[in-house]
């Protein structure tokens, strides 16, 4: 049997963490088809690329993989590795602790071995072709996982690419945050449909992600920008045609407390993201009134909840937000390593088939 | 059975090196408890966290790893790695490279993957606080180790940290270097207690643990440093403790020669360490007469031996007794592997039960 | 059983992959044993270390590996990983995207850990001997893989070293690329004696050794060099002794297309190698005509093949080349794998032993 076979459909009435678990361990002994990984692989480039079902089956995913590894506390067995043998390289344009973290504990917990290339050890596009480099790459590996800079890049390898590829950042998408994130509204609300998540900052590559997760997960969406900042008129049009198809609300205003009036998760992230640090003076401006308090949020609903990506400075959140009981950035973070499992599980191990 | 767990102690009369590979053995089938994870973990920043006992048994573990791979040339299999599925995140601010090849050897050795973070992949406290990098990364991983720069570093994680904490070195302690040292005089002359180590250079980190080790296993300490260095004042009221219950000698001096007077091992270490460049020509003024000759070593025992935890430059020891018969430097190196497993093996597996 | 032992020669007959499989297999519960360890390894710096028959047979298991993990696509199991537990270490002076990637994937395969050190890690000679990093490094791991400058930096490693060492290139030789490229010919034109191989462009490492492979395996050489460039004296009369003991003819020239001429393999390689920056604009006067084109190849065989070790700029060889069918430049990268497969089965598990 082929890993991600759909043959693996007998088995869709266990579907509860042991059955995944054994589906994981009979995968391990069967194989990757090289005629499968010849065609055109799937690849994860943004939450866009999910239908609403196959989004909720990666949450769903790293739900289990979260309560099998706390309550296991990472021990596995070699019959749950179906990586062992497998090399995921891990092409990092910029630095990004969560995401490598979490990408590097995935890939070894599934028994693969993460190959970090850095901007030090590969400049994509620069000593040759971003096709040569994804052919070859993938040519001696069993997915790509990549943090870049433009869009176009993480397409290119995409293009070229003989393995899936697996967006961890890029300037306009940030899927694997997206998963996490929603997972964390799920463990702390547990019925997601309806509530109403608030951003409150830039308009940037992890709002494009989460505002579609959250539209297809029908979770209403406010977002508040400086009036110098919009969200991205084309992801806007798909966030719009998520929301119609789940019945959520979208609104979208440069007003912090507009946005967070009756919200039940409050989000915001860095105001300065890396390679911005010139227009930090500027942008510090643009933002004034956008840090979250007690006291901008008294317009939330009663039992708010405070989330951000990390890594976090102090001017986009106080204190009294970011280490209280509301906050659940610890946990949002560690639930980065269990969107990458369900990444890997969903893209490499059953090759893109996204339903059991 | 959880790693670590107390019922071991059932098999405490079959303190044999296969009884221990069977103890691993049964871990590995185990799991570390969250609960246990969640409370606080045991970690090791420096020898004086430990008693003599217990860092008797660390050297002990190390011996037996020593003498398993050394038979068996790091042949292993699945059932002896119980880290298996586990990430240790390597955090190094400065470059170290004997502490970067065991502590990476000593990981895969147990099944774990080491995950190397350098200067270029996380600055310590610059991106966001020392807290939020601890707790995050420890969420995703089972052992920090790190290798930083102020004590205050290590113990800045350690507080954060949900899982062991493993100091590689840090300004003012090196405890993994002590462990391996000790091994190395326990390996070349068998029986320690009343031995004297003479160390003649810096007052410097290295020396910190070593002295505490020694005057914990009972070995006399003899220390020489230019009069323009002294032994830091809380270390030197440590080690006069350990040694005034171990029933050892310390002596502290400015001349090479008393210093070295009866000694069974001399000790030295760079004169100028990483980030004293500047202060090389100064530095070169104040050691004269310190480098280790055959010469100054006259007045040592007849059978003494020189230790040196590398790297070396000439200045401190001459060729003549560096790559001599005496010198057991290239066995302490290979030291610092089987220091890495039995710290490993107290702190992550056993969770910091130091006893059988 | 020790890995490598003589004693295989009783499966002489089984020469078949399954078989292969199986000694991997049986190998993994052997172990290295230290005696040989501590005696002089055998090390591959350079195609002139090894007999016609032992470069044959480290062909042999590339295709091999390359029919394995083709048709199972990295699927593994813990028996056929003989360096479960052992580190490699990788000694990278310069940066190197194809020779990083086929070892860490190579050694993972295996079941062994890749740790990665690039000039940002270590710096061999300049904080201690090289002679010390060798010993040092060698005494905790299993292998080690170094890319260099000079061929004495890799020479002085071997010399200290007590485990095998690897030349993953230097300025004088690349091995594993040779055995890349002879297999390459060999998938490609099955019987290989009597085929001509055509270098066009600099007189490189990457020439030295393929020459080398080429005139070992009865396959005729044409190099044409610009004329201020000449093949390495010693090299060559190296070269030319192979060539007379296969019976292979071996032209040297300045003229592409008298080199070209009825060759069944047209190769060639970047005008100007790293380091060579400065001289770029000399070196592009320098290699004016030596563009391989289709017209350039018009005096080739009807079926000529290009081949190109990458990465590739587009003024040594045009796309209408490149991109062809005529090109076997992407299964040249990908052979990189399987060759570096073969040579840690060979050095590592078998030490050397180079036969059934």
């Amino acid at each position: 049997m082929t890993i991600g076979d759909k043959g693996t459909k007998k088995e869709a009435d266990m579907q509860t963490l042991k059955s995944s678990l054994r589906k994981l361990t009979s995968s391990s002994s069967a194989h990757f088809s090289s005629a499968a990984a010849a065609s055109s692989p799937r690849h994860l480039l943004s939450i866009a690329d999910l239908s609403p079902a196959e989004f909720s089956f990666l949450v769903d995913k790293a739900a289990q993989y979260r309560q099998l590894i706390r309550s296991e506390s990472f021990a596995t067995t070699a019959e749950r590795q179906p990586l062992t043998g497998h090399t995921v390289a891990m092409l990092f344009s910029k630095r990004s602790t969560r995401t490598r973290v979490s990408s590097e504990a995935a890939i070894n917990y599934l028994g693969g071995h993460p190959m970090f290339l850095g901007k030090e050890d590969i400049q994509l596009g620069v000593n040759e072709t971003l096709y040569d480099t994804g052919r070859v790459i993938s040519s001696m590996t069993s997915c790509l996982v990549a943090r870049v800079g433009p869009h176009s890049d993480i397409a290119g390898l995409a293009a070229a690419s003989s393995v899936p590829v697996i967006n961890a950042l890029c300037d306009t998408y940030h899927p694997l945050q997206a998963i996490a994130d929603v997972l964390t509204i799920k463990e702390a609300f547990k019925e997601i449909k309806g509530l109403r998540m608030a951003w409150v900052g830039d308009a940037n590559n992890v709002l494009n992600d989460l505002a579609l997760a959250c539209a297809k997960s029908g979770i209403n969406v406010s977002v508040a920008t400086p009036k110098e900042y919009t969200v991205n008129a084309k992801v806007f049009s798909l966030i719009k045609a998520a929301a119609v198809e789940s019945g959520a609300e979208v609104l979208i205003c440069h007003e912090p407390r507009e946005a967070i009036k009756d919200a039940d998760i409050v989000v915001t992230d860095t105001w300065v993201s890396m390679g911005q640090e010139t227009e930090k003076k500027l942008r510090m401006e643009q933002f004034a009134g956008f840090q979250v308090t007690n006291e901008l949020c008294s317009v939330a609903k009663e039992q708010w909840k405070f989330m951000h990506c990390l890594p976090r400075k102090p001017e986009e959140v106080a204190d009294e937000v970011f280490y209280s009981e509301r906050s659940l950035v610890f946990d949002e973070a560690e639930n980065r390593l269990y969107a990458m499992l369900a990444a890997l599980e969903g893209f490499v191990v059953r090759k893109g088939v996204l339903s059991e």
